[in-house]
């Protein structure tokens, strides 16, 4: 069997160096606060605003380190929320995304491109990904058990040898599905 | 192949005559707004507010007719919001469920019970379950397609010669799985 942990994301946003700039200050470096499942990533001290035509969310919790580009992550509920319709996108893949304005302490930002819905995901270290056969961007169909369980299909595989074993979920999945950080779900192929 | 077209509930509240009374006025009668698709049930002209420990919805809509037990349907998203912890049940199951203020324009109330997360179920009228072979209350798996296609287990068949053929999810379900009102879903088993 095919065993790996549940992480559910909640909404935060990942920054670029520029941009951590321009909100925080000039030179300013993210605190870590707490290490997360991935190697070397972190949940930063920092928190921005973020400001849609309809909503807004005064605490997205920032992830470092700093990005090449920045990247708001939503759940679909929180898209509705704010007024934005994102795509479905694996992260990193923002062309033609839509943007929206982030504020922090030290200024404001309007980016063009840059939030989506994340695309449920297993990150696989290359050993784990070897013994189960599983390459690079395959899609996988995921069970989660329970009295409310489901597959989820198109689960895409994201293998390198600085990742843990993690899959992971958004807010709107982990609810509809009732799986937890830390629960177990299979793959099923 | 078993399709059924898919429904999506928002949070909404059923109301018994006595609580209609006590929340509109003595000899109040709800206005239809909208018929829903199971014939004789409305959404009716009529909000409440709902007010929990962490947080209220202001406007929560009433479908009626009145119910013989007052009953809050939300999702677990609303349910975080509003700082309440109901079990997923079946429509009409409230023993052991969790209470909420109700205010309306003529009086509040608190109910002691009744704020479920509804489980996932399909209506079918009396034809379709024996043309399908499904009996009342079988447990189902249900497919949705597309992006974020997923299969539902533990889908409650409910069979009535009163129902129309309709599959109920929530917010955070249709959010998850990118199904909208409408759309056509699979029962596989």
């Amino acid at each position: 069997m095919k065993q790996v942990p549940v992480g559910v994301s909640a909404r935060h946003i990942h920054l670029s160096k520029e941009h951590i700039e321009a909100l925080f200050g000039k030179g300013y470096e993210l605190k870590e606060m707490k290490a997360l499942s991935q190697p070397g990533q972190f949940a930063a001290e920092e928190t921005v605003a973020v400001i849609g035509t309809k909503g807004k969310f005064d605490k997205v919790r920032i992830l470092g380190p700093a990005r090449g580009a920045t990247q708001l992550e939503v759940s679909r509920t929180d898209a509705f929320a704010l007024g934005v319709n994102p795509p479905v996108r694996e992260s990193g893949n923002i062309e033609g995304t839509p943007g929206i304005k982030i504020v922090g302490p030290a200024g404001e930002i309007e980016i063009d491109k840059g939030v989506i819905v994340a695309a449920r995901h297993i990150h696989f270290h290359t050993s784990d990904a070897e013994k189960w056969g599983i390459q690079n961007h395959q899609s996988l169909r995921v069970r989660v058990g329970g009295e409310r369980g489901l597959v989820f299909e198109n689960v895409v595989a994201r293998v390198h040898e600085t990742y843990a074993l993690d899959m992971h979920i958004d807010t709107d999945e982990a609810n509809a599905s009732g799986a937890k950080t830390g629960d177990m779900a299979e793959i099923l192929d």
